[in-house]
This record gives C-alpha cells, sequence and structure tokens, in this order.
C-alpha cells in the first residue's frame, strides 16, 4: 500500500470518517499510481477503515490498473453493470461517515451513489487531499524539475529559431513543436508569445502581429510531464528597447526577486505578494501590477495555494509555488518574469533557472 | 429574448417545472448569446416562469454579457458575495420545481444553492437542453461549415507541405499552426496523425516515427471556431501501397458510403451502424472495425447521438453526426474515412466535402 493512502488512513480517523470515495481521477493516481482518464465510467478507490484498499475501475482499464496501481484489491465494472451497484456491495458493514469529493462530483453521480451506499453522513474531503498535495515530495520535486528541465530547453530552441519577423503564432508553433519533440505530455496550458504592444495585455491572445526591432518579448508557457506541471515566464528585449521599457523590466526583476527573498515556512502568503509589490509600488508601477504574485504548482498548472495580498495562510515547507510578479503599461509595454519556488525547511529552491538578466535577441 | 428561451419556457411547463436555473456556461451561450468562462466563479441563467429571464455574472463579466447577451436583465455579484445568496434573492415567491443541470453541478455547489433556495424538488433538465441542441439551427450549420472548412483547408495546407521524411508529429505540428494561422479558436481535439503500422491502432498518439513511401497515412483533426466543432478523418496512401490495404481502404470507403445513404429522418441509430457495419463484415474485415460508426456534433466534440448498434433513438431532421467506419488490421495498417452529417426533413447534406477517393501523395 502507497505511504500516501497510509497517511490518509491516518488522518481520516482525525477527521471522523469511516470510510472515503476518492473519485477525482488525478486523485486516484496520486493515491495507487495508476492515471487513467475514464471518460463517463466510473473510477474510484475505497479506503475503508480496517481494511484493505479497493480500486473500482472500467473492465477495459483492469489490466492497466493491475500494472500500475499500489492497490492489488482491483475491482472491475462492465458497461452493462451499474458501478454504484459494485460499489455499495463492497462495504460488509455500514458505511459509517463516508468522505466524498463534494467538488469533483456531480450531482447526477451523487444521486446514483446515494441509491447503493446510505452512510450516516457524507463529508467532503476536498481540504483533506488539498492539504496532502500542498506539500510535495522528493518525488514530487524530481518530476517538476524535469518538467521544467523540459520547458527552458524549449525556451533555448526556440531562441535559437526566432528571427526578426517572424509572427507571434509562428513562434507558438515552433515552440510547441519542440514540446512535443521533447517527449512532454503537451503544454500544460496555452503557450502565449506576445510582443511590443500586446505585452501590456494581461489577456493578451498570441496574433498575427510580426516580431521587430524594439519590441519587447514575452513568453509565459509550460509542459506537463509525468503528470506535472511547469510553468515560467520570461521577457526579452528584441534589439534596442527604451530606457522607460529597460525600468520597467528592471522593476519587475528586482520584485521577483525580492518576491522570492521574503519566503520561508511560516510567513503568510500575504506577505511574499507584499515583498514583491512594494518594489513595484516604491517605483511608480504599483497599479500596473494588476494580479495575484502567483499560484500553486503541482498535478495543476493552478492549483493551492492562491499568493495574492488576502491570503493570510502560512507558507509551508513542501510547498511549490509561482513568483510571477508583471508591470503592464498601456502603449510602452509588458513585462513578466515567473519562477518556480519549492519551500524547503529553511528557505527556497528556485526550480527554474532560465537567466533573468536582461537579454537583448534577434 | 432568444427564440431558443422562449421554447424552453415552453417546455418548461409540459417538463413540470416552475423555475430553471442553467449552469453549464456552454448552455447560458447557447440560450443566451454570452460565451464566457467563468472559471471558479458563479455564472447561471434563471427563468421563472412568466417572469423575465434573468443572467447572473461576476461583475468583472457585467460588460460583456450586457454587449453580447440576449437578455438584457443582468444580476452582478462580486468576488465577495455569495452569488447563491444574490440568486435566491431574485425569487419574489416560491420556486416550486426548480429545474437544475445535474450533470454539471458539483455537489459542494449544490449544497451552496439549498442553502440559499427552497425549492419543493429539485429535477434535472438535462434531457431537455439535450433535446433542444440535437436538432441544430441553420446558424448553427452555418458556424459547424466554417469550422469545417477550416480544417479542410488545414488539410490542405498540411499536404502541400508534406514531405517523404517527416515524423508525425513534425507534421500534426505544421496542421496546428495552419490552424492557428486559420483563425479557428484551436484544434477540437488532440490532433492525430499516424502512419504505417501505426495506423492500426485505434488509439495510437503520433510520435517520431518517418512517414516514407508505402505508408498509409492517417489525420483525424478538428477545430473549434465560432463556439462550434468540426471533426474529420482521411487517410492517405504514401507512394505505392499493397493490394490488401487497398482492399481495405476501398472498403472503408464503401461502408462510409453506405452509412450515409442509410440516414434519413425516423430510422434507427442502430440501423445507420449496422448499414456500415455490413460492408466490412461482408469483406471479411468485420472484427477489425471495433468502435462504434460515430457521435453528435456541435458545441461539443462528442455529443449525443452515439451511433452505435445498440442505440434504438431515431434519427431526426436537424441532427450533426459523424459517420467513420475504420479497419483496423495489425501489422498491415488502418483506414478510417469521417464524415459530418447533417439530416435534412429528406435525407442528408455531407457537411464535409474533402475527397475521398484513394490519393498517392508523397
Amino acid at each position: 500500500m502507497s505511504t500516501r493512502i497510509q497517511q490518509l488512513e491516518q488522518t481520516m480517523g482525525q477527521a471522523g470518517l469511516n470510510s472515503l470515495l476518492v473519485t477525482d481521477p488525478k486523485h486516484v493516481y496520486y493515491l495507487t499510481g495508476f492515471a487513467s482518464d475514464p471518460h463517463e465510467r466510473f473510477l474510484g478507490l475505497l479506503l475503508i477503515r480496517g481494511e484493505e484498499p479497493i480500486l473500482i475501475v472500467p473492465a477495459l482499464d483492469a489490466e492497466a490498473a493491475r500494472a500500475a496501481s499500489s492497490v492489488s484489491h482491483i475491482v472491475t465494472h462492465e458497461d452493462t453493470d451499474n458501478p454504484y451497484v459494485i460499489l455499495g456491495q463492497q462495504f460488509t458493514s455500514s458505511p459509517g461517515v463516508l468522505g466524498i469529493e463534494k467538488e469533483q462530483l456531480t450531482v447526477s453521480r451523487f444521486e446514483l451513489l446515494q441509491q447503493s451506499v446510505a452512510p450516516d453522513q457524507f463529508q467532503d474531503i476536498g481540504p483533506l487531499l488539498r492539504s496532502m498535495r500542498v506539500v510535495k515530495s522528493t518525488d514530487e520535486i524530481a518530476r517538476m524539475k524535469h518538467a521544467i528541465h523540459l520547458i527552458e530547453d524549449v525556451l533555448r530552441q526556440g531562441l535559437n529559431h526566432f528571427k526578426i519577423g517572424m509572427t507571434e503564432i509562428e513562434l507558438v508553433a515552433e515552440l510547441e513543436y519542440f514540446m512535443k519533440k521533447s517527449g512532454a505530455a503537451g503544454p500544460s496550458f496555452d503557450t502565449m508569445v506576445l510582443s511590443g504592444p500586446n505585452t501590456a495585455l494581461p489577456h493578451g491572445v498570441p496574433g498575427n502581429r510580426k516580431i521587430g526591432a524594439g519590441d519587447l518579448l514575452m513568453f509565459d508557457m509550460g509542459v506537463y510531464a509525468d503528470n506535472y506541471a511547469s510553468d515560467i515566464t520570461r521577457t526579452f528585449a528584441v534589439g534596442d528597447i527604451t530606457p522607460e521599457q529597460t525600468k520597467i523590466y528592471q522593476t519587475v526583476l528586482e520584485a521577483n526577486m525580492h518576491g522570492i527573498q521574503a519566503i520561508q515556512p511560516g510567513v503568510t502568503l500575504a506577505s511574499v505578494d507584499q515583498a514583491a509589490r512594494k518594489v513595484t509600488i516604491d517605483a511608480g508601477y504599483g497599479p500596473y501590477f494588476m494580479h495575484r504574485l502567483g499560484h500553486g504548482l503541482g498535478m495543476d498548472v493552478h492549483e493551492y495555494p492562491s499568493v495574492h495580498g488576502n491570503n493570510q495562510d502560512l507558507v509551508q515547507a513542501g510547498m511549490v509555488f509561482t513568483v510571477e510578479p508583471g508591470i503592464y503599461v498601456p502603449n510602452i509595454g509588458g513585462v513578466r518574469i515567473e519562477d518556480d519556488i519549492y519551500v524547503t525547511e529553511n528557505g527556497v529552491e528556485v526550480l527554474t533557472s532560465y537567466p533573468k538578466e536582461l537579454t537583448v535577441i534577434g
């Protein structure tokens, strides 16, 4: 049995749960090692306190589940079965308080569940899983480092192929091609390349604008590899940029570094956001940094925690989140510099290593 | 008010519903014309019989909603509000029987809803919306034709750039680049290019295999444009192929045409599948056609109806679905030919127009 399941069984007791049903495929993977996309079919990991864990999978996934899952008791269902009836049959006594994923389960599925299983009470296990996921294991950090290594390599290759006159979408196509070639599962979100005045649009979409001398050029991208995401932003100068654009760049870089320096276990996430933001405010660009400092990163490209000025939750060792201050001045341009940060017992390890000094290309 | 909302209000009465809450962003778009991705925020269209429809949107989307929505009564909520309380305040009398989207609403959200709104009963409106969506309007057909036109153009451009020795993923990268340039919102699913023995894998993934003479070369791809999806598969011969590969191609082509000929309002979907499948069985390839004949297409790339041999639902005028027989023989190769079909009062209109005759490229 995986140590994660053991850990979950321990917290089950503290949370007053007698049994627990995990239905988010990502969480089934996290707990058992079996990754799958069951589409409309039922997939569930059932934990009953004091009993062996049971993995319930569609029959056509049985072989893959046996090969990958640390849970050896596997129950299958055919398309003609009612999987909730099969689930109900696994209980040899009352389910007691049954934990479910209320943020993942739809009302339709919940009604089917209720027809076959009658616990004393349903309780949401979202917070339990979230608090487990927020602390990354060394194995998870290794996977994230790999996903980051791949995307940094893609950025290098993209810049090697960059020529003045290329359009934003041509560059996106190049980058996504290198992602595919790298062996990554795919982009972890829509690859973003913005240039010139478009860099001032925080929600800009790559278009047919030709990239030319004097442009700021911003890349925000990541890949999924081994089920973990990377996410990096770098901004470059294409030829000569103006003193104001240079000042914006240096301010964002300083904000990025001040944010990172403020991170240590026990401080609030709000204080990290504020440390970075203060740099932009002091430089007179406060109103032009209009988004949060960062977000958690892991199996999802956006996950807990949210790094914003009102989040009084504490930074914990094991967290991974982004630090990505940005300044966006209409008509002048925007700069964002984003790193992925791993919180250690003593401070931080910056997982992204692509240079951040202002670099002229083209 | 849109005619779709009027139509829904009529069926509300027949279904015994007093009020109705639409929460799937796709359905809000379908009914109001306002397309948005609210992420974690609440978005809902509230219909109360005999009253004006109300669209409840996050405050930051208010302007976009006012510009796009046919519903003029717009209520906004800030991130600090409880949107379910605001929803509850819209009822001036008891909600009676309240229709909700049980396949879309999570248990978490349903619990929040229950805290603010106390109807006599909750009833699922999934079937109601599904039966509306299955009959496409002329406007929807026009959008789908556009999405199909774009992907057929992408296929033409991809073939123009094809050279022997390219890998599958190089070709995918080219095609996705042309999709981006075409103005499409993006691929409607993972673009699939398979070659040689890989074509025999119905769930194959494009890889680094170099495409060479003697290969079958299969493309399965589509785009989203104006919120509607296209989906097409064509298979080509790279240089000379064997007589057996040619026979497989001709059998699939005949199955495709027989399937299409079998379509008319009033016949069962099962009979359409069977008409195509019979051709493959008669040619001795029955066991190598191991998937359903097709699927509905529209705002989703897979939607109702499912065209398989056990579906006794009837073909209706206004339906759009794919006809995509395939034969996959290990080591010899696979062929699939997929068209998008619009069912008219008298028969069918084949929306895809890319030639289907066996074509040699390279």
